[in-house]
């Protein structure tokens, strides 16, 4: 049970979002702006970020959520999530991706522990700035929900398949396709 | 030096905010709602509870404006943001308060850690839900803001008395007052 009294049949940061609209509005678009929005970071490889960042904080919904999305988004290759998770160096991913997510999982600890030497991997490798920039905002936002969805101890979905069907509407319409469900 | 190139003339967030501006203005308007907006806690609690989780981050930028605006804040007691710092128990405040600020401690260490004790706690001192909604979400999203200067070694103003004079603004203007500033 939560520790608040927020709507039961909305489970994670769903019922928060409905408990306090006007932040939950902020919080939704922020997501929509840092996840879908103009980035030189793939789709695929931002959820791969909020996903190792939700998986390293332990909080179960949001590794849930967008866990499932980056196995739907990398289609032939669903094994990667979890290898991620596991063994980030044995990942079949670019190796500039694996600089980024080590810069993440420093920030999910301490973000004074990002060196100018995981900086310099990352830029060797071709990340740009802004890709840095987009990887550390993403790594340092899921600290945030993680910390907001298990610091209010929010339930986990019950239904078996719930976070493959929440991921199915994501990839389909975005996180605003879901503003209609929360605020109308 | 900052980890990537940022105007150097805007110290911390303000130089990222002005670096990416569409999600740049989404963290102002969400530290303004947060912080400013409708909410039983009063903003001086708001502004400690902030300072507090960026002094137990280690992050000096968002310690020095957001300690100073609670200094500022609590004109003649401005002993009690460095006591809550050193010695929560000890500090001039209420005790709903302190059970507060140990629920945001322990957001910023990780969510799970708020216990059903915790929360108990509070209630018994009369914190009421919503009382209890608001800390953790300002806890978390400082983690957010903390992790995000710190990630990427943004740099602290130069000038003595800088955290002072923003301070100064903030309690005049609120963060939208920022809005011109940076993005304009």
């Amino acid at each position: 049970m939560a520790h608040i009294d927020i709507p039961s049949n909305f489970p994670g940061i769903m019922g928060l979002m409905k408990y306090r609209p006007d932040t939950g509005k902020l919080l939704l678009e922020l997501s929509e702006t840092l996840l879908r929005g103009e980035s030189p970071l793939s789709i695929e490889e931002r959820e791969l970020i909020a996903a190792y960042v939700s998986h390293r904080n332990e909080c179960n919904f949001c590794r849930g959520v967008h866990g499932a999305i980056a196995k739907q988004l990398l289609k032939n290759n669903s094994n990667v999530v979890e290898t991620v998770y596991q063994n980030l160096e044995s990942a079949d991913i670019t190796d500039k991706l694996k600089t980024l997510l080590k810069i993440a999982a420093k920030v999910q600890i301490d973000g004074k522990q990002v060196s100018e030497d995981d900086i310099q991997q990352a830029k060797n490798l071709g990340a740009t700035d802004r890709e840095i920039h987009d990887t550390v905002l993403i790594a340092a936002a899921f600290c945030m929900f993680n910390g907001y969805v298990d610091g209010l101890a929010t339930t986990i979905p019950n239904e078996p398949g719930a976070y493959k069907e929440m991921a199915g509407q994501i990839v389909e319409s975005g996180y605003a396709g879901a503003k209609e469900l929360l605020f109308e």
